[in-house]
């Protein structure tokens, strides 16, 4: 167990950013432009000036160069080796009695005091469908003797987002108006403010190296291809969706405003916390060749708890924290990381760095662990009650999401992702 | 009636590029690196160095400046007034007996020696479906007695694309690979390339400026945010589509190549050839009122000849023509451009300079107006027999796809938007 301190004293034992994390992110420091750097504890390390000081050589520096711009695509694209570099030297340099700390030190902005950007410039969104309790919940609202498709266990189902509207963590939400389901059969659809907003809880993933279009990404080289992580709110506008989905998926239900949290967990952060994929129940479908391999079945899936948590106007008002109302795990995921990269490829699409993923919504089997209130409430049908003594069965202008997320393992220091905040604003 | 002609001997008569047109696109002269361009007749004139002939004042100049960079996104995100400036400025030096052609002649390059590329970096792509006559064409093989959905004439149904596999005319299709649908009930899915391998007649839409996250752009405004025009092959892989589509949209069966011809026609030399949108028929539903005024309903709607020509391998090496196999029409459209734009802000998403939209295909009612090979042949069962004796059900290898454009009004010179080719490549 690598259980080494850092001598930046919050890092020790933080639910987040312990020395063992060293996620990346986009800030600004007051009054500073945009720039790359790393979370520690509740610092940030700017990387350029830490790149200033010379104390980066070889692969290391060639990695914080390329993060400079603002922007992380170029040390996306470089792949693993240089980001393991970089890692490997941050470690050294973060770590407790290291003789250089005093000139790292000076490298170091507290992150209260700082902005967090988008970390890169997304060329293209995906968002996956790969949460299979998700799908069988949404499935039995309209289908209940056969809640999922006969492609669901042989297509990682997914679809094209919308890349212009996602926002880091805290940009407020604006509640989107839109055509609405007509209220009686073969009538008019309505016009107005979404009257059932959702959330929905997702894995983000970050591509790394790209592909040539016309070229496919074989499964035993999928992980190159993939930097690193965040939480990922595809908030869901659950009338309009209702309305516009057929026959070629959802669209404005979504594109108004996708949120993630700020910082890329990286793959290595990561590696402590693979697990071998949930063996499929009995009767399943031996996923086709391009999609199955004995390692990627044996680790090629990750161990992270999610949570969501609601705090409301009035809870605020009363200075009551928010309140978590579920509690998931990545492990529901049906097809591996590594299986959603082979197949976004297998056509010859081209991956690009800095293309996003999403996982789809990430729910548990039981109540308490649903990614969505449309699963909590079933569709709005049974309200959640709040410990406010408010109840909900879609968001209301003024409530806030927080997603967040940790990850576990015996023997290892847990590490988090920090938050993904949003809070409804009214319609305008 | 503007029938002034050109010194550029080959423009005047010119079947796409007149001097009425004028359209905007990157081409890279030989050996050169890319650059902004108008074509003219048979050839190209440089921007950037027409811009250092110091010919090009105010407006003018700050739109030619702004279409540096070897993409339009800074020219589109000017708006109408500078690219109307530029326009009228361009007309003037191009026109027969200017003073200053010896210098302008100079900044002239054969267009045939040249390569394009993309016009712009293309944000997101969003693909319509306002094609009425194909929505039904489609909509009866799977539902012959009811083949609209009730939303149809509501929504201007719309969906994601994948901006990361756009090209420019003339790139190579490879033939994708897949799952395929399963060959009997409750079966699994096939694995190959695909079988079905079709074309879609589009037009694209160049967006210009952008809007806030947040902000709709009203009816009204629409049109100041469109900056041009051109043709778009949406190339489709049916039976990879059948299988993955449900529920969420087609994804993969769309996302190995989507090709474009390279010149943008502006806005600007569009409008002689606008008209009135169809009547709805009896019965249809008046749009909401977002979706309406009565200008855009007098004048919103476009007039343009679309033509789909097939040239197989065999034909070339007999040395025979490309054959013509669709003539259709953009009057197709059951929205215009400008409700295109209304509805897709109206959530409050952001669109950017440099977004592209797709029509939709645009098939014509009857046969032999029809925009993909899907209606063309009844979904693969009626070959369509050519001249050269050959049929086809879908594309096979080394086909080649040629859409072509043509605006015809009456007192009007004629203009085209040049031709959106490719050629299918064997899968790998």
């Amino acid at each position: 167990m690598n259980e080494q301190h850092s001598w930046v004293a919050s890092a020790n034992g933080h639910a987040d950013f312990p020395l063992q994390n060293l996620p990346l992110g986009i800030f600004s420091p007051p009054g500073g432009r945009p720039r790359a750097g790393v979370a520690i504890g509740d610092s940030i390390l700017d990387l350029e000036a830490l790149l200033a000081t010379g104390l980066l050589q070889g692969d290391a520096a060639t990695a914080a160069l390329a993060c400079e711009g603002g922007r992380l695509n170029g040390f996306f694209a470089l792949g693993r080796q240089p980001r393991l570099a970089l890692r490997e030297r941050l470690s050294v340099l973060l770590s407790e009695g290291n003789d250089s700390r005093a000139v790292v030190r000076d490298c170091l902005h507290l992150a209260s005091e700082c902005e967090m950007a988008l970390p890169a410039s997304i060329g293209d969104y995906t968002d996956f469908y790969v949460g299979i309790e998700h799908a069988k919940n949404v499935g039995k609202l309209f289908r209940p003797d056969n809640p999922l498709l006969p492609n669901y266990k042989y297509v990682p189902i997914g679809y094209h987002g919308r890349a212009s509207t996602v926002r880091p963590s805290g940009t407020p939400v604006r509640r989107p108006k839109g055509q609405t389901p007509p209220k009686e059969q073969g009538g008019g659809p309505g016009f107005g403010p979404c009257a059932r907003l959702d959330f929905e809880l997702e894995l983000g993933i970050w591509i790394g190296r790209g592909n040539a279009m016309g070229e496919s990404i074989p499964l035993d080289r999928a992980e190159e291809h993939v930097a690193g992580y965040c939480l990922l709110n595809d908030w869901s506008a659950r009338d309009i969706q209702a309305w516009e989905y057929q026959p070629l998926g959802p669209f404005l239900s979504k594109s108004f405003i996708t949120s993630l949290s700020p910082w890329v967990v990286t793959a290595e952060a990561l590696e402590p916390f693979r697990c071998a994929q949930a063996p499929r129940p009995e009767g399943d479908p031996q996923p086709l060749p391009y999609l199955w391999n004995a390692a990627d079945q044996a680790e090629g899936a990750l161990d992270i708890q999610l949570e969501v948590l609601l705090q409301t106007a009035h809870m605020r008002e009363q200075g009551l924290a928010a309140e978590r109302i579920s509690l998931s795990n990545t492990r529901s995921m049906y097809w591996t990381v590594a299986q959603l990269v082979a197949h976004h490829s297998v056509n010859g699409c081209q991956l690009q760095p800095g293309d996003l993923f999403g996982s789809g919504t990430l729910s548990g089997a039981a109540p308490g662990q649903f990614g969505s209130l449309l699963e909590i409430t079933e569709g709005g049908k049974q309200p959640l009650l709040l410990a406010s003594g408010e109840s909900r069965r879609f968001l209301e202008d003024g409530d806030e999401v927080i997603l967040r997320a940790r990850c576990v393992a015996p023997g290892q220091v847990s590490i988090g992702f920090g938050e993904c905040r949003g809070r409804i604003v009214a319609a305008s």
